[in-house]
């Protein structure tokens, strides 16, 4: 197990070519080969040579700025898109909100070639307004071709995204519509079936993430919904990670739910 | 407000001498500064320009690994303490174990002067020498000497900590001695005593760190001790986080508790 955990693998598209060593970098989770044997009902001679692609980039941002205050959850997740989604990328908007996600996603897949998507969608109308206002006064008119905006619940997103798209990222932000009715909020029932669709179109190596604002009646409970429906994600195919401040209760939580990226010895790089 | 929150001071020992202008960095929790008036009770006309300082260095490092899956809690621990410890302070080991956060934390306040000080405690002679083995196998003689080493309570460490010194890092491990006695763990009473007493001996700026490790029996309930505290904190002055793993419910958990830092004009630099 050793040899496997010295060594990490650049994401796409440097999947197949580039393999790195990294003798000192600690790779928690891989310390039972055998049980991945057993879980995916492998063959015992199979070769695990299977590993979790991280995404590394040559230098590293930060996280720290959360823990000293100086970055909110809203920041954090974006920097942590940064290190997963690519130019060329389909990713989903589930919340538009106000449109500062749709943008930041926007701005992250959009390059020459014109084939990145982002799937935005709200229920409020005032909600899709704005997002569309906020194109319209930052990114250029081709930029803003790339975004297509839906009125439907972010629990409808796979109606809407054209089958067998690599979904990189699927992005919530839980509860009430800043400036909006702040009686119209996300709730439970369908932001549990939006997880379970997210689940299902997300690619391998992508990532579902999720600011949780529970300063609502309801926001608790939707938070509960959120850490269940993570919970339950098999350890062998996700990480899930929560961070939460603990002396300001109303504070939004982040909720990170990141798809592993397993390939075998044919995939790998050597 | 504006003219603060476009303000960052860098931390010890630069405080009074130098002053960065950041525009576009965001500093939560400071959106009413009438507040601190209130709860500071400081008279109406008094300059808030009292500030948090954050531990700035230039160029950041990074916590996304935790939650890519490649680092673990003791190591983001690490990374923090990093950002926190300076040559030449004074910190605490409450739990030394085997030694290697000890070790670490040395490795971060040693330097010439021979100033900086780890005071290590544990209940368990084992873990001491342990904690002393893997110093002599991995220090000089004079980088050892700045380390003491007590087979005392970790409630009781302000009895071993001279008065007046100022503490910058308070860091827990809880749990059992790995490879020791699974039976002798940490318990709830002692480690509220031991965070009340790390609370007392803090010096603004500095950091409370624990890992905790929820897998034995008693775990959770400590875990639960833990977060009281943390909720407990006031918001004014600490910042308390919580990183966890939603879908390996015995993995560790990083709690982090920042004491802030306030400073008011006659203390700031232009």
């Amino acid at each position: 197990m050793n040899c496997l955990s010295s060594r990490l693998i650049l994401k796409p598209p440097l999947y197949s070519t580039l393999t790195l060593n990294f003798p000192s970098i600690n790779v928690p989770f891989y310390s039972k080969p055998i049980s991945i044997h057993q879980k995916r009902k492998l063959p015992a001679n199979t070769a695990i040579t299977s590993l979790v692609q991280y995404p590394l980039s040559g230098a590293e941002e930060d996280l720290v700025g959360y823990v000293f205050g100086k970055k909110k959850a809203t920041e954090v997740a974006h920097l942590i898109w940064k290190r997963v989604v690519q130019n060329g990328d389909t990713v989903i908007d589930a919340t538009c909100g106000n449109g500062y996600d749709t943008l930041a996603m926007l701005k992250m897949v959009a390059d020459e070639s014109g084939r990145g998507r982002v799937y935005g969608m709200d229920i409020q109308g005032d909600a899709l307004k704005s997002t569309s206002s906020l194109l319209d006064e930052s990114v250029t008119w081709k930029e803003k071709e790339l975004v297509k905006l839906f009125s439907i619940c972010h629990s409808r997103m796979e109606e809407i995204v054209p089958e067998n798209s690599p979904v990189r990222l699927v992005a919530f932000n839980l509860g009430y519509l800043p400036g909006g009715d702040k009686m119209i909020t996300t709730v439970s029932e369908t932001t549990q079936l939006a997880l379970e669709a997210a689940k299902k179109i997300l690619i391998p190596g992508g990532l579902i993430s999720l600011v949780v604002y529970v300063g609502h009646p309801g926001g608790m409970e939707e938070l509960e919904t959120v850490e269940a429906f993570a919970s339950g994600l098999s350890v062998d195919n996700w990480i899930c990670c929560k961070f939460q401040m603990l002396n300001r209760p109303l504070a939004p939580v982040l909720v990170l739910l990141f798809k592993r990226i397993w390939m075998d010895s044919s995939q790998r790089g050597s």
